[in-house]
């Protein structure tokens, strides 16, 4: 197994346990619960699947990751007090698989020979994606419209790889610092509450 | 025309008209009433096409359906104060919609050599995601989110389908078996009242 | 550069300058405003490429498109007063994208031997499906649903284009006529307020 298998097999667990404590949240029933761990998990790989023609879906090939989000997701529900007692759980977990997503989503595009712009919009959809699909099952506002800096700290992950990439370093070592540098630019941004900028007219005239 | 074409034909009817009673009690005018009647019909084998890559998806090589949806919608605003008359008739003919659409999923993903538990995810997917994205246009929140067991009925069906399958029963058999499995099921469900279990955690942060 | 070529570009331009001003009429942030632009631009593109099997889908291979919406959003943030100013400009841009969109969509429904009528669903879909996941993201009542005639319009147009090319007219003439066809039908509806029959049952009970 690669460290890339690897970070996959954790960015997949940390998004089945956010879906599923986000799916609790929401009191949601055991299947809905299931359903939300299974979209948050694999929504992101899907969407970039489908937009490069890499079909038939990655999770469909490799039924492992069927029984791990259905293993994680049996976890989340038996410990769901403890996990949710470590105050901001759910939004940690988030931030892991938003991290190793975008990495393995930019990495995809690289692979199939798109361009750098193209593969760092790969690895924003791959990382947020699954939160998007989820939230819009749910019928709520998706996630990155909301006021935290999220596709945002993909995108400029994104970008820290493109560089890392060209600038020939170690595989490994783009992948470790890439997901880094994406999980520490969340945390800062939602500790220090930075916000992007609001731009609106003047004359409300909403079509 | 096999036994396989004839269910594809009850199938696309039954949802063609599930979509359109659905519609009209949304007072939707006269355009969404057909989209929402050819999304319900048409929506389940398109996500499914896609995720396979079997592509120009299904109804864009063949537009018998096409037409058949029209047809349907057309008799179904014509007859729209007799098909409501008939209590319950949007609910029944989902049902069916649902039985068969399921075990046409679970089949395609035989054939196209993926594993039992992907193939009964995709049966799933076929029979749900035509409601799902009805309702997601509608901007209500899915079916299978509500308390009825309606995806869960989907699964058992297709659980029961591979059971069948490794028995080599008749597929004939299997088909009509299945469907009146998955039928009976969500009635009996209803008629009971059964519903999942919640799961809800000591202290609500929602994120 | 073709003729086709140059459409594509003012449509592109057109539905980013749409979804831009559609974005900062709803308070979005710096990047929701990016992210809307892009979505309304390349959506219908991006479902009609993927319900046909061209993957990877067109903005993938053609990292034109992308420079161009963002030089148009970042105009539209510079220029949002002035353009609000020119009243209704949100709805003129968003018209004239789904015109152009429109016969894009039926030409690539010719060209991948699709029959006519798919051809012009195809159109409908280009044409409006920006719109549409622009709104499902917003968390609104998707564009096509609203009173306007916002489809048909489309749909009127794609019949209009199958008649002219079975006519084996000029192809620049079929597409300048037809795209200004969609707009003419579009604007004289809305100066009218012409709108589609409503069905209602009787005894309204929902599922």
């Amino acid at each position: 197994m690669t460290f890339f298998d690897t970070l996959d097999i954790l960015g997949t667990a940390a998004f089945a346990i956010s879906g599923a404590l986000s799916a609790m949240n929401r009191k949601l029933d055991l299947f809905g619960i299931f359903i939300i761990a299974f979209v948050t998990s694999i929504g992101g790989g899907t969407v970039r699947d489908i937009l490069i023609g890499n079909t038939p879906v990655s999770w469909m090939q490799n039924t492992l990751n069927i029984y791990l989000i259905g293993g994680i997701t049996i976890l989340s529900i038996i410990f769901r007090n403890k996990l949710d007692y470590l105050k901001k759980s759910l939004f940690l977990f988030d931030t892991i698989g938003l991290g190793i997503f975008t990495i393995i989503g930019v990495e995809t595009g690289i692979n199939a020979g798109l361009a750098p712009i193209v593969s760092i919009a790969l690895g924003a959809m791959t990382g947020c994606f699954g939160g998007v699909i989820r939230d819009i099952l749910c019928n709520e506002i998706p996630v990155i419209f909301r006021k935290e800096i999220y596709a945002t700290a993909s995108i400029a992950g994104g970008i820290c790889f493109m560089i890392l990439y060209s600038l020939d370093v170690n595989q490994n070592i783009i992948y470790t610092s890439t997901t880094l540098f994406i999980i520490t630019i969340r945390l800062l941004v939602v500790w220090y509450k930075v916000s992007l900028p609001l731009f609106t007219v003047t004359n409300n005239t909403d079509k």
